[in-house]
């Protein structure tokens, strides 16, 4: 499994996790994102770059916002783009994920975008494609969700220069969060000075220590004079085992409100990769507060998935 | 509310009704959808106005037929186009309708187009997007769908000239219909010569007159020497309440036959918003006949909504 | 009915069946379809041969699978698509097909690709469509596949070059199979030397022989010496009937093995409509192994659409 992501001189060839990145991809998407900020801000939000290609969005499990982002990224990059929802499709007649894959790429397909409930999906479909296609993780199960990990990283450098001087907070349901194991890695990767996990026990494992992070239970504390706070959002089918409280009761213990906001930094951003549960995650005055970032994110998040699709796409030798 | 739909040099900003546009705006959406007809009648019916515009197909309520007429016109100008059905989406899991919005807003996309079920929604969400962002009412509730007015009024021009001179007869559930509210209100604009009501009672609220109307329960008489009958849809729902007799009885009452259709001047024509409930509105002979210019509606829908798209879109001072 | 697929000069309008095609019209298209090979297997994978023509596809019976070649190959001829699924649309209201038809081309549509339920729903809309609007058949009951049977054709041709030399069975459920009657009639039209029908006594009709096949009922004598094998897929709800045996049982019967591959000829040819059913129609070392082309016939399938597609919308005289 080693080097599935990169090809022999270090270009980006899927985008799974962070397991084989290095800090210098990191940076490399980072950059090439920045480029793209500029176009979606033009009249014309058009590139040429990928224009002929064909980018597969095969959703085993909706989600209609992370489907959307990445439509609008293809199309942006001028790729026709399919929407394959499986569930819908052949595999209801028995046919394996393999022969739909497979098929799919006999159409001669370049990027397959994978959402799907089990973790570990678009790591097994990576290993199994042909070697002209492309795998981008967008969602697996509660493994990783790396392009929302990006977006997060790079609203943050947009904000606060040097990651190693930065504390930042994670707080929530850490232990279900494919978007919190990202990004711990992602900020470890940047060498942030110090990343904070915010949770109840009963939503934290065991091991979250050997990531590298400071735990907290409390989250007056674990926001003292924190740069940024990351909020996740509650998967509200939690609260219906014995892992949560109430919602009002969560809300109380960690929910973000303008008095606990007061504890981090003055210039402290907050941000949710959505959709909020106002009044649960945060209360609405922080959500649409000064400090809150949470729709540069969601604009951020079209100039990532552009980044890392051209970049895999239009490696440097081929353009 | 006061100038909403258009800017400080009176050009359009949103489409959502008629209440604050003048004369002057129907006849520059009616010549500018003229030179849209010519495009759609060659072999490459495209223009590149819209390109690298995102426009969002915001639909509540489900439509196929007007969705494809605005996903048509959208393409039709080589602009991107994403169908976002919400109630599929992260409003399902609590997300508040403004919070969608802001969402979306936050991709850079252009504009809204906006259908749903509740009167004011597509107001509501004009009011509350970001100043680069335009809506374009779809249908909202029993309040107004402007461009199928709009469509009607440049359908009764290919075959009136002189709006001032029509006798126009509007026959249905005009209660109920949003439709028959922004046609009279188009009607009323282009200064038009008559317009008639014909609707049993229960179909016909107090305050009908005070919109310069004439009021009759009687088709024969209503549509006596009459240029435009306008068929509305009768809603099936209806028909479980008791505000309608039965469809057979609506038919012998208020059904276009032939035979009734001798009464209207010679050369009237009939239109309808489709689609027919054939035997219901009106007989086949008269759908199908040399008087019908319904199919004529669909086509002249497609140039009016690339009109009304391009018009908001590239105003005359970015062009 | 005749000539309804042809133009006065032979030139193709509609593609339904085979009926009142010539062997000539099945060459054009294999020899149309072999300069989009090339084209799919470059970086930039579109031409603009159908930039600002709309295709339409109107599909009554879902199908993931069909639906996305069609789309893709239009996609990559620069043509607008809308995929419209007239269950979820007017229809339910009421609105017969006919005027769902006519709306949609009172649009300017230029292209159906109709998949429907019924044997000769594509002929009816064929027959009823404005003149200048073509329809595809992309399956309509047990009556025919034609573009199934065309890529399967351009598969045999890639690998075999005369087919008047050739031997060619089809194995399974001919009876209710709208691909193996359209085969069928693709290989008498090209000629084929020997084309052998292999099924149980219920799912073959009687009138079978006059369609000029060899029928078999034991599935090692029918593979004997042959130099294609085309096996059919089995529709597992035929198993709740009386028609078929087991699972298990079919697949002893009339499942394809490596074993009993060895019988036909040295360089047998294995196709397969896909999805495929492993262990009843054929065992997963077959499918996978070095007779099969399956994943060719989908990657062929693209081609063979685009061809199709490209011919009946620039006829020579209008190129």
């Amino acid at each position: 499994m080693t080097m599935l992501q990169t090809d022999s001189q270090g270009h980006l060839r899927h985008f799974l996790n962070f397991d084989d990145l290095s800090y210098q991809h990191l940076i490399s998407i980072m950059d090439t994102a920045e480029s793209f900020v500029g176009i979606t801000k033009r009249s014309i939000k058009k590139v040429p770059l990928l224009r002929g290609h064909t980018i597969v969005n095969l959703f085993f499990e909706p989600s209609t916002r992370t489907l959307t982002t990445f439509e609008l990224a293809a199309k942006r990059l001028s790729a026709d783009v399919l929407n394959f929802h499986p569930k819908t499709s052949a595999t209801k007649k028995g046919e394996s994920l393999l022969d739909t894959l497979h098929t799919i790429e006999a159409m001669q397909c370049d990027m397959f975008i994978v959402r799907h409930a089990d973790s570990g999906a678009a790591h097994f479909i990576a290993q199994h494609t042909h070697p002209d296609v492309s795998v981008i993780n967008a969602g697996d199960g509660s493994h990783a969700h790396p392009t929302q990990a990006m977006l997060d990283m790079f609203t943050i450098r947009h904000h606060k220069t040097d990651f190693t001087k930065l504390s930042v907070a994670i707080v929530g349901d850490v232990l279900h969060s494919r978007v919190a194991r990202s990004q711990i890695h992602a900020l470890n990767l940047l060498q942030t000075g110090e990343i904070r996990v915010i949770a109840p026990k009963t939503l934290l494992s065991n091991h979250i220590k050997t990531l590298g992070v400071e735990v907290y239970h409390n989250l007056e504390q674990g926001i003292k004079d924190v740069d940024v706070i990351i909020m996740l959002r509650l998967q509200k089918e939690r609260m219906q085992g014995a892992l949560l409280p109430s919602e009002n009761e969560y809300f109380q213990l960690y929910g973000l409100t303008a008095n606990k906001l007061k504890l981090a930094k003055p210039d402290v951003i907050v941000m949710h990769p959505g959709p909020i549960n106002r009044g649960v995650e945060m209360d609405s005055i922080v959500a649409d507060g000064p400090h809150s970032v949470i729709l540069q994110q969601v604009s951020y998040g079209i100039a990532i998935r552009m980044a890392v699709m051209s970049m895999i796409l239009t490696p440097p030798q081929s353009q």
